[in-house]
């Protein structure tokens, strides 16, 4: 069986996969003579340029999986609600999320027709790809933060003050993005995609009762709908160790760890069955070789022989990292056999 | 007993006390129309005007303990390593920390002769202020953090590659950081101040083995180094959950604690008699008053009737935040009996 897939259902397999997040991007040279100078949502919305891109990587590291070269905000940028995405800073909202007549700007996706460019991309890939290509979409929650915030944030205030103080309007704008979310995803899955991953990035920025109440319905709403398409579904946030237990809950395969809590805590917090991806400090590969040596073997010696494990970064990729080190880390991965 | 004294004590109080991290500062009308438009690192070196600027919340608020206006680059600006604080930035080093020959721009501290105007204005508050007043300064990670970074960062990545790549210089720049927040903590208890607080605010990016090796023994060696003082030490950083214990073992008397890891799962983690400080959400403050009134309910009954406990927010006072939510909070606390 597939590595990848294997290690999501927590199946015995015969090396341990590894991918990494953002592995395709900014740190590689031959993305970076490819990618030109426009917006990068324009790049995604060439399949050609977007399929060679999500390749690259897989070519230069032999990862056990792609991951589609996209953005979270894809879908809402489709749908017309004014999203750019500036080099430097993130994705930037021409008008911000504020009141109740902003949910009319957030109308349902009809991906063949919003997002031909990524469905084309997607199949170009499966029928290219050796690996499982994974998709993915933003978790409402994250989402919701940019379009609220306006551009990236360190305090998630206008979010925080939006969903305490007006919770109906809270809801009914995480309804919308888990519509936008679970229709990218199915139509990621139907064009070729075999695993999903759902990004809630900044989810650790809450307070665990307020996420419970409310963001954790609407994740668990993306999960349960996605459900029947029989691909792994991944949950990931940073700095989420105390809601992991909650995150949990919301019903994926596999749950991201950053490299703040140890993999065997986490099992011991979550659960011993708990299928994990994670959890390299991504700073670690700007560390000198022998640096990255023990903090590679430290996170496999945690998993230990757990069958239910997927090698990444706890976030993604550092821009200023050097490719080979990353070639370096997955064969320390790949010379690790699981249960062994 | 001073309220504010005795729970950093864990001893018996007549109202549970309350302060806020950058109470005085940007949220207040009144500072607004003092401060001027130079460097808040001027502002910082005129003692009139600092004095003035710590006043203004206490007056306001009614807090029980007033926090000296200054910042904790001062002793790092003060020995000329070349600091700036821009406006809407954070701290800027003009020669980032790179190399062994930078620890010689790293001197000594002479308290009196390099920040006469920390000391003038410690000696103003103490004779003027009814309540305690909190000194302070940066913990060795945290200051190093960005002497190495040139910045404000969201990764860390140099500071980490600095420690896992060269760990006899990174244990150097912090002997030498050690060396200067003792200096300034001891001078500014000398002067009058009644408390310490000493800020790891970033620490919560490490990895807790990372934390354990390479930072927790210089913020320890700190703490042990003021223990004789006999004031209380505040141990505080953001996003700390997974290195709570870790830090509860360098030794301060008070814990800070964000809006993550609520107060009662808090002491479950560390022990019942450890005394807290924290953990409203700063955000919460921008949401509507009935939202504050539950969440400053919330942390008051994860508290219970233990004495061990100073009211706080997680993290600073938000500049948009409105003053008025911030005396009510006060009102809220102050109408909450510890005991009762």
């Amino acid at each position: 069986m597939d590595p990848f897939l294997a290690a999501c259902r927590g199946l015995p397999h015969e090396r341990t996969p590894v991918w990494f997040m953002r592995q395709a991007g900014r740190s590689l040279p031959e993305y970076r003579s490819i990618r030109g100078t426009g917006s990068i949502l324009d790049a995604i919305a060439d399949p050609g340029l977007a399929a060679e891109i999500t390749l690259q990587p897989v070519r230069r590291y032999d990862t056990d999986a792609a991951i589609l070269f996209s953005d979270i905000v894809v879908p809402v940028h489709a749908i017309g609600f004014g999203v750019d995405v500036v080099p430097g800073v993130g994705p930037v909202i021409e008008r911000p999320f504020e009141r109740t007549a902003d949910l009319d700007r957030l109308r349902p996706l009809d991906p063949e027709a919003d997002t031909p460019y990524v469905l084309e991309t997607v199949r170009a890939l499966a029928s290219e790809l050796t690996v499982p290509l994974i998709g993915f979409a933003g978790a409402p929650f994250t989402v919701a933060s940019y379009l609220i915030e306006g551009g990236p944030s360190r305090t998630y205030a206008r979010t925080k003050a939006l969903m305490l103080g007006d919770p109906n309007l809270w809801f009914a704008l995480l309804d919308r993005l888990v519509d936008l979310a679970v229709a990218s995803l199915r139509s990621q899955v139907d064009a070729g995609a075999g695993a999903l991953q759902l990004f809630d990035s900044w989810a650790g920025a809450l307070a665990p009762p307020v996420y419970e109440r409310y963001v954790l319905p609407a994740s668990r709403s993306v999960f349960d709908r996605i459900a029947d398409l029989g691909v792994p579904g991944i949950h990931f946030g940073v700095g989420t160790g105390e809601i992991l237990h909650l995150m949990a809950a919301a019903g994926s395969d596999v749950l991201g760890v950053d490299w703040r809590v140890p993999l065997d805590e986490a099992r011991r917090r979550i659960g011993p069955d708990t299928v994990l991806q994670g959890n390299l400090d991504p700073a670690v590969c700007l560390a000198p070789i022998e640096a990255v040596d023990t903090a590679v073997g430290d996170v496999l010696r945690r998993n230990g022989d757990h069958p239910g494990y997927v090698f990444n970064l706890g976030h993604g990729v550092l821009p200023e990292t050097d490719p080979a080190v990353l070639e370096h880390v997955v064969d320390l991965v790949h010379a690790h056999r699981p249960g062994g």
